[in-house]
C-alpha cells in the first residue's frame, strides 16, 4: 500500500489515547489528528504521537488532512460528531453507545447513512480471536440451530459514583456489550426480560440503578439468550459465552495474565485470578477493530458493527432497564 | 449396630428398582418389604432380593416389619402413601415430586407432620459429594455474601411424549431440582420469573409445554438465581452450578465417565462426553441419601430435605410456570 | 449364578483388611475363610465380617471351603503361600510383588504354573477405569505406534524407617507398579537406564535408598518410557500417565476428592488438593481387580496381570537400581 | 529517551528476518544496518525496513551507525561474528547455538568477554511470560527446595533431511533449549544422563541422530531434571514444565490459538490443536527478548542469558550425546 491511511481521533480520554496509540502503531493506519475539548489533552496526546492537534473537530475532520474518523468523545457528543465526520465524507468508527437516547439515534439516522460513507460502532468483543472464532464457527453450522446462548460478565470493581450517576445506567453502559454479542448469534430478537438487583454497593441504590442483572432474550425461532452481569468480581474480570445448539456446544473462558498453575496442600491447579483490566482483556480486540476501519475506509463498506447495530443494542438496553423496573416482559 | 433397618419400598419401577437395590447393598439398611400395584414388578423385585413382597401397601407398612418407608410410587399416589406411613409410624423418605398440587400437599400437610415422625424428599443432587462440599462452604462464609447463582442443568435426551405429557411439564418435573438447589443458597426466595421456549422437539410444543427455559429467582437480600434449563443435550449430562458472592466464587463442574483425555490433530485435551445418565451421574448421591435416610430413622429427626422443602420447591416451580405464561415477575 | 466364590483371604493387615470387606460387599464372592498370622487380626477379622478365621494357612486353603485365595500376607511369605494355594488347586491373586528375590519367584515358577491354576498378580492400577480405556484406547491404535510413554508418580508421604529399610527400596516397592504399567504399552523392554537421589528426607539416604528418581525404559521398537518417581507430595496423589504416539496422546490426570472449584482474588479455578491416599484413589480399581479373580475363577483361565508379568516387573525393577547404582544402561 | 538504538542485523534468513521485524516495530529499538551472505537477502530485507544492507559485516558493525548487534547467520559463522561486533565495542546478542563447537566457543570466550561489553544468547524460552513467572516464583521460594523438574517438547513436524544433517543433531539443536531452561532451575548440573531413539521417521537413522528422547540431569544438591524430547507432535507444539519442590508445584502448560471450546457427542472440552508454530508460541518472547538486547546496551551490563549460558548448554548437550552414545551417565 502506498501510504497508511489518517484518522482523526476525536476525544484524547482514556480510551481515546489506547485508540490513537493503537493507530500509531498499526500497519495500515496513522494517527492525522486529534481533537479534544480540552485543550491540554489534546495538546498532550499530540505531542506524544507527533501529530497535529486541535479543539476544533471541523478542523481535524478536514477530508485533505485525514481519511476517517475515529469518535472517542463524551457519550453526549457522538451523534453530532458522527454527522459532521460523514457529512464531510469520511468513514467513521464511533466509541459505544451512540448514544444513551435512543430517539436522538433514530432521529439522525438518516442524515448519517445518507452520506454514503462507513459507519462503525466500536463494538470491541466481536473482534476478540475467541468470541470471532464462536461467531464464524456458529455460522457454519458447528453447533446446529442455536437454542440457549449464555453470556456472563463480571466487572472488576464498581466503579466510582460519579462515573455511575452518568452512565446510563447498568444496562445502556454495560450490558449493552452483551446485548450486542446477543445479536450474533440471535439476530432477530423479539422479547426481553430483565431482573436487577442492587446488592453489591449502597451506592447502586443511591444512583438508582441495579448492580447484578439477568436479561434473558428470546429469538423469533425461539432461542433463548441468557446474560448475567455483575458490577464486580473478586477473581479478576469474568467474561464468559456460551452457544448451546442442537448438536453441541461452543464457548469461550477466561484468561489469566499467564497459564502458570501452582499446587500446594492449600489447592490444585491454581491459576492466578483473571486479567484484572478489560484493556488488557480486550487489548488484541482493539487493535483488530482498526483493521476493520482500515478495511472499511478501504472499500467504502460497513465492515464490522455499524449503526444500525449501535442502535439495536440501545433499544434491547433500554427494554431490559423497562422489564426491570415493571417486572414484565417487554416485546421488542 | 445390632440389626440393619428394614426398609418397605413402595413402587418397583425403574427409580423404585435402583432404591431397593441401594438399600440391599447398604450396610445399615436392607430390604424389609417390596410393594407395587403391579405384580409382576413386586414379585420379581422381591425375589432378585429375597424379601417379601405385596400389591398392598397397608401390608408392607407393617411396623412390626419394617422401620422406614420409601415412597417410589407414581406421582398421584405419593401424598396418600406418606399418609399412610407416617400414620404407621414409619420415618419416611418419598420421591419428588410430592404431588404435581400444591393444594393437595398443603391439604395433607398437618395430618402427614402431625404423625411425628420424620418425612423426607429425595432431591438427590444435595447428597452430590461435589454440590454438598459447595453447600457446605457458602455456609460458612467462603464466598462472602451470596449475590449470583447459576445453575445450568441439561438432560440428555428429551423424554418420548407420553412422558412429557403427564410430567407435569419442565418446572415442575425437571426445573424442580434446580429450584430446591436454588433454596440450598437463598432460603428465601420472594420473586420468580420465568421464560420458556420450545425449540428442541415439535412434541414440546402439541403437549403445551417448554422445552428450554431461564428461570430468575430474586432473595429477600437482593440475591438472583438464575437457573438455565435443556430437555436435550448432545454432549451428555450437563449438570453445573455456581455460587458467586461478594468475595469469590465456588463451582461443581460436570463429570465424564474416566478422567482420560485426548490429543490429536483434530483436538486438544478430549474429554469423552459427560456421563450419559442421571443415575450414574448422582449415582453415589442415591447411595448417600439413604444414609440421611438411615439417620433419620435412628434419630427421629428429618435429616434433609423436608416434606416443606417438598412444598416449596414446587410453589416455586408453580410460580416458573405462571411467569412463563404470562411474562410477568410472580411474587412468592 | 448359584452361589458366590468362596474366597481364603491370606493376611489381615491393612491391605488384607481391605481387600477382605471388598470381597465381602462383592455380588459374586464372599470371604470363606480368614487367616493371619496373628491370632488376634484373624479372629478380629473374622468376626467383622461373620466367616471362620485360622492361623494355619493350610487350613484355610481346604479346596472343599474355598473357590480362591488371595494372598495379602507379608512379602517375604507370598511365594510361599501362593504354592500352598494353588497346589491345593486354588485359583489364587496375589499382592505385589510376589517376591523381592526374583530368584526365589524363578525357582518355585514350574511348581506354581504347573498346578494348572489361574495365578494373579494384583497390580490394580490396570483396573482402574481412566487407566484400563486408555490401555484399551492405545491397543486399538488411537494414537498409532506407541513412541513415548510419560508415567509420574508421587506418593503423598514418605513411609517411616522401619517400612522403608524392609520395602526392597524404591524401584521394588514403589516403582514396581509404574514398571507393570509401561510393558501395558511397551510390552517388549530391551534397556533400563535409572537415575536416582536422595533428596526428600536424610532418613532415604540412611537407609540406602532413593526417594526420588527417573527411570527410563527402551521397547524393542526404539519406544521409550520415562517414569518420574518421587516418596512425597505435597498436594495431594500424583498419579499421571502419558501416551504419546504417530498420531496423538491419550493421558489419564489427576483427582480430587470433589470437583469443587474455587475463585478468589489469590488465585482462580483451585481445585482442592488431590485424593490423599491410594486406596481412595484407587478404591474402585481394587474393586475391579476382584471382577478378574471371580472370572480366573469361573473360566480357569488367569484373566489379568500374571505371575509372569509380576516376574518382569520386578526384574525391571532389579535393573533399575542396578543402573542407578552404577550410572549404566542395563539390558534385560 | 532521546532516539531509539540502532541495531545490526546479521543474517537475513526466516529468524532474521523475524527479529529485524521485531525490531523495527520496538519502541526502543530501530534496525541500523541489515547485512547478509545473500545480496538478494540482505537487499530484500533493507528495502522492506527501509534501511541500509550490506553483505559485508564491518560494514554494517560500525559503531558511528549502530550502537548494537544481532547475530542470526548460519551457526558456523556465529562465534566469529560475535567477535567483530564485539570487538567494535557494541553489544551483542547471538542466536543459540553459539557454535556446534564447544571448543570454538571455550577459545573465543577470552577475547569476547576481554571486550568488555554485554553478550547475550537468545535463549527465548527465558522470556516467554509464563516460564518467566515460574523462574521467578521458584526463586521466590514458592514451592520450596527445588527437586525435580519435568520439561517436555515435542516439534511440530520433523525437519527435512538436509536440516536434519546439518542442525548438530537433537540434544545441540533443539534440547539445548530444554537444557537452558534446566539451568534456570538447577544452575549447577553435575551428572547428565540421555537416552535417545529414532522412531519418529526413517530419515533420523540415515543422519546418525536421535529423533525422541529422555533427558535426566543430577543438580549438586541432588535435584533431577528429566527432559522428554520429541521431533514431531501430531496436535501443535507441546512445551510443558514442571518445577516440583519441598512444598509443591509450578507448572506452564500448552496453548492453542483461541481459548475456544468445543462439546459434541464425540467428546467435550475440545480445545483446538495447540498453536502451530515456535514463532507464534513464542512470538512474545521473541520481543520480550529484545527489551533485554535494549536495557543491555543502555546499562552496559548483560541483562539475560550469557556467553557462558550458551556455552553451558552446549556442554550439557554434548554430555547427552556422549550418554546416548555409550549408555553411562556422563559427569560435567
Amino acid at each position: 500500500m502506498a501510504h497508511p491511511l489518517r484518522i482523526a481521533v476525536l476525544g484524547a480520554g482514556r480510551i481515546g489515547t489506547l485508540h490513537a496509540r493503537n493507530i500509531a502503531a498499526h500497519p495500515q493506519l496513522e494517527v492525522g489528528y486529534v481533537c479534544s475539548g480540552s485543550e491540554a489533552s489534546a495538546s498532550a496526546l499530540g505531542a506524544e504521537l507527533g501529530c497535529p492537534w486541535t479543539t476544533d473537530p471541523d478542523e481535524a475532520l478536514d477530508p485533505a488532512l485525514v481519511d476517517g474518523a475515529l469518535v472517542t468523545s463524551p457519550n453526549g457528543t457522538h451523534i453530532d460528531l458522527i454527522r459532521r465526520a460523514t457529512a464531510a465524507g469520511l468513514p467513521t468508527m464511533c466509541e459505544k453507545p451512540l448514544d444513551l437516547d435512543v430517539e436522538r439515534i433514530r432521529a439522525a439516522r438518516e442524515e448519517i447513512l445518507g452520506a454514503g460513507v462507513p459507519v462503525l460502532v466500536a463494538f470491541q468483543r466481536r473482534f476478540d480471536a475467541s468470541i470471532a472464532a464462536v461467531i464464524r464457527r456458529v455460522g457454519e453450522g458447528e453447533v446446529g440451530a442455536v437454542e440457549q446462548v449464555v453470556i456472563i460478565s463480571r466487572d472488576l470493581a464498581q466503579q466510582p459514583k460519579e462515573y455511575l450517576a452518568t452512565s446510563g445506567g447498568l444496562f445502556r453502559d454495560m450490558t449493552i456489550h452483551e446485548l450486542d454479542l446477543a445479536r450474533c448469534f440471535v439476530p432477530d430478537i423479539v422479547e426481553v426480560t430483565a431482573t436487577g438487583s442492587a446488592v453489591v454497593s449502597p451506592v447502586t441504590a443511591e444512583v438508582g440503578d441495579y448492580d447484578s442483572a439477568t436479561v434473558v432474550l428470546r429469538g423469533r425461532a425461539g432461542e433463548l439468550v441468557t446474560i448475567v452481569d455483575s458490577r464486580h468480581c473478586a477473581y479478576g474480570y469474568d467474561q464468559r459465552l456460551e452457544v448451546f445448539g442442537a448438536s453441541g456446544m461452543l464457548a469461550v473462558g477466561n484468561s489469566a495474565p499467564t497459564t502458570v498453575r501452582r499446587w500446594t496442600d492449600q489447592g490444585a491447579e491454581v491459576l492466578e485470578p483473571y486479567i484484572a483490566s478489560g484493556f488488557d482483556r480486550y487489548g488484541a480486540a482493539y487493535v483488530a477493530e482498526l483493521d476493520a476501519l482500515a478495511e472499511s475506509i478501504r472499500t467504502g463498506r460497513t465492515v464490522g458493527p455499524s449503526y444500525d447495530d449501535g442502535l439495536a443494542a440501545l433499544v434491547l438496553a433500554d427494554a431490559a432497564f423497562e422489564s426491570a423496573r415493571t417486572g414484565r416482559t417487554v416485546a421488542v
